[in-house]
């Protein structure tokens, strides 16, 4: 496989177009590097009136991830005319950056033959990413227009767990023996054609292909040619066993603060590399993740298509009914002492309310802390302490808050007794279920973002009903 | 400044370390690359026991990451001693790795020789990272005992403003004349000594020290001595102007799949370089802020002081008892009905809950979407259709379920034709509320991470409560 798409021919004469590249950002992007609205107004009218011209003339100043992104913001409708009319500056970059369920979309329309071609053009990796989702029929028909080598690298990709490093890494790398010399690189460098053009660092290997260090380019490049890569190496490396979840791949980029990182085989071989520029994109998805999980929202997708969507949500909502039906059955239990005071039926959503929030803070801080590596076997009796220190002065310092107030609201003792009481309880229920609950299903292996918020969202509903209108009824009627 | 303290002299012998670290790293390591709570309880054991020679031994196997870890999992009551018990251990790329506040509680311990000594080792960055946070006099008393050329490399970044482009940049990079040869370029990295080592790419800059391209050193390593520098550039190429926000930066690293990007002065003159490996953790920071932000969990920092923590979290919940209070003179409104049929009490949570789940839903893909720069004006009313579509099909399902089910508990047509009419409309009001909210708030340029959920809460509270007592004050009574 050749340098991805983006990178302009090494070797080549560049055209000298920075300025008029420069008014071109300003015309087609706004401040925050989003494309303009009146851009794609413009994009689409060029379409619609057939100048195919005009519109390759408004987008081919545009970075292959923009053209994406064009093709993402207008309608679904509009995309597979407009991509037409595009034509060959929708090519495999462009393809690659693209949103999974709009690329899906778009390449429906293509022959085996094209989708063959874009792959031959792309790393490993960003192949992969196209052809993995692909129905098994299409994805053969595009793997048998392909060719022998490229194919071969592919199905061996395919071969390795979704969301593993396997599907990650780039086959493509450089790696040599120990005892060449800085010279003797760079003339292997400079003579073999088919090497790939884009790599940071190289891998120094053993005999059997293991890596035994690595060495960054720029160490190359300000040695003289008589150093032997063995005085050059960094020995001491992170190396990807081939099989590694890509979150995990992405914590180690993140924690070491690594480039590239040579991918081993179980016998230690190396099979591959993996670069940063693959991983970022991971990073924030992970990242971002959490928040989606923790609502109960799925992957959240803003391109996902409306009936998958609905069934995601639908089905969290539906938990969160039964949850919600074990709340209201707590309140069942006090029919007779809301008959008697109903009042207590407008200020008990406070005392759910203040301990459903106080639980969500807890649980974010520890979905958090769990999702990067934070909290451990070390530190959970600490971080349990700090939330329970955090939950008795927030729900004394709301328990008065409120206590104070009812009372000089409502002007009854009783009242604001019991309403300051359930309070507090319900602040500290919320803190020790925001912490107990993620930590607990974390380490039983389940995703505290999916399950948490669910378990602790019953806790603080029903245990505030509970000690609210359980202290009345006992104090109050 | 020279290259950062976690890479070995490349001109040095490595030594023959391979398999000891790998047993160690398993010695301290559990699977998901976290310290075991056996190793820390092993080092502290010897730290307790004043056999500083044992700590040193068992921590010096480790990444300056992994020893940062390490701080940040004991006690800090503790992190004085150990700390001192490491001495060297603890150095420089240590200091720059710790979290805020731990490193805080120890930098506390330093004389500002030594803490100047660590700022030398590191890149601008770094070092910045280090000294912006500290008291004005202790600032001034490090910056002293630096040497003349760090210390203005320094004060200059401490000019930009915190969390720029400025304070991300180093200043050590290298910038070559577009008509050098590959040649001349090796020559000239071979010849200074006092560059640094550690970069991915070459800027080529005009006679104003103007960037007009870069050159991956991949390109110049596999290219000929006589190819020159102009035909060997890319010269379409990020710059990231010096004043930018470190977020917008990680969004263009990100989109772009940087490795590294020149940073630019007002007059368009080269000023700095920033590298992907400096951008990781903001972009992991940003996309994990939203949710700790949308929870009101404020930093949601577990190293943060408690009593810190509980003012930020104190302020979300007094916000939120505001609401929480609007919410509950909804129902106060409704008080008679409620003691005529004290089952609605019961029933009213579950409309408010209900729709409080499909507003977070909403809210949280569009606190992502927007986080992302995926909302635009070109497709803000799609959203919103696409959001409304949503929200009508889930509230039409579910309450088809909980008007049937109810039916079935309690046999009463009208209250389950209420209750089913009310969690639809909630619905339908969440959906709504979840997408406008945030977007308006983003148009008035505020975080809508902040501020969407108490709006949206306060919506879904007080119109699931009114509508569901007020249909069955009409209907009912």
């Amino acid at each position: 496989m050749s340098e991805r798409g983006d990178v302009v021919d090494p070797f080549g004469h560049g055209d000298d177009t920075d300025d008029i590249m420069i008014e071109a950002a300003e015309a087609s992007h706004d401040e925050d590097d989003r494309l303009k609205p009146e851009f794609l107004t413009a994009v689409l009218a060029a379409v619609e009136e057939g100048d195919s011209e005009k519109a390759r003339d408004l987008v081919s100043p545009l970075h292959p991830a923009d053209i994406a992104d064009l093709l993402e913001l207008i309608p679904s409708e509009r995309r597979a005319d407009v991509a037409a009319a595009l034509g060959d500056l929708v090519g495999a970059e462009v393809i690659s950056e693209l949103n999974d369920y709009v690329r899906d979309d778009l390449i429906g329309a293509l022959a085996p033959e094209q989708l063959a071609e874009f792959a031959a053009e792309l790393d490993t990796d960003d192949a992969v990413a196209i052809i993995e989702d692909m129905e098994e029929a299409d994805q053969q028909a595009v793997l048998d227009a392909m060719e022998p080598e490229d194919r071969a690298a592919i199905e061996s990709a395919l071969a390795y767990p979704e969301e593993s490093a396997g599907r990650l890494m780039q086959r493509d790398l450089v790696a040599v023996p120990e005892h060449m010399t800085v010279g003797q690189v760079i003339d292997y460098l400079r003579d073999n054609d088919d090497l790939t053009r884009d790599f940071w660092e190289i891998y120094i290997v053993d005999a059997a292909h293991r890596p035994v260090g690595y060495s960054q380019l720029s160490w190359i490049l300000t040695c003289p040619r008589g150093v032997a890569m063995a005085d050059l190496m960094k020995r001491e490396q992170t190396l990807i066993p081939v099989d590694m979840d890509q979150e995990e791949v992405a914590l180690r980029f993140q924690k070491y603060a690594l480039i590239s990182a040579a991918v081993v085989d179980r016998a230690g071989r190396l099979v591959g590399m993996i670069t940063v520029d693959d991983v970022v994109h991971i990073i924030s998805e992970e990242a971002g993740e959490d928040i989606l999980r923790l609502s109960g929202a799925g992957e959240g997708d803003i391109n996902q298509p409306v009936l998958l969507t609905v069934r995601t949500r639908l089905v969290w909502l539906v938990v969160n009914l039964g949850t919600a039906m074990i709340a209201a059955s707590v309140v069942g239990l006090f029919e007779r002492t809301i008959e008697h005071l109903a009042l207590l039926a407008a200020l008990m959503g406070i005392v759910s309310g203040m301990g459903g929030n106080a639980g969500t803070q807890t649980l974010a801080v520890m979905v958090r802390a769990i999702a990067t590596n934070q909290v451990t076997g070390s530190n959970t009796w600490r971080m349990i302490g700090r939330e329970f220190r955090i939950a008795a002065t927030n729900g004394a310092a709301l328990g008065t808050l409120i206590g104070i107030g009812s009372y000089l609201i409502y002007g009854q003792l009783g009242l604001s007794l019991v309403f300051a009481t359930a309070i507090l309880i319900n602040n500290l229920v919320a803190g020790l279920a925001g912490v107990l609950i993620p930590v607990t299903l974390d380490r039983n292996n389940v995703d505290p973002a999916v399950a948490s918020a669910v378990f602790v969202t019953m806790m603080t509903d029903s245990m505030g009903f509970l000690t609210f209108l359980g202290l009345a009824t006992i104090f109050l009627t």
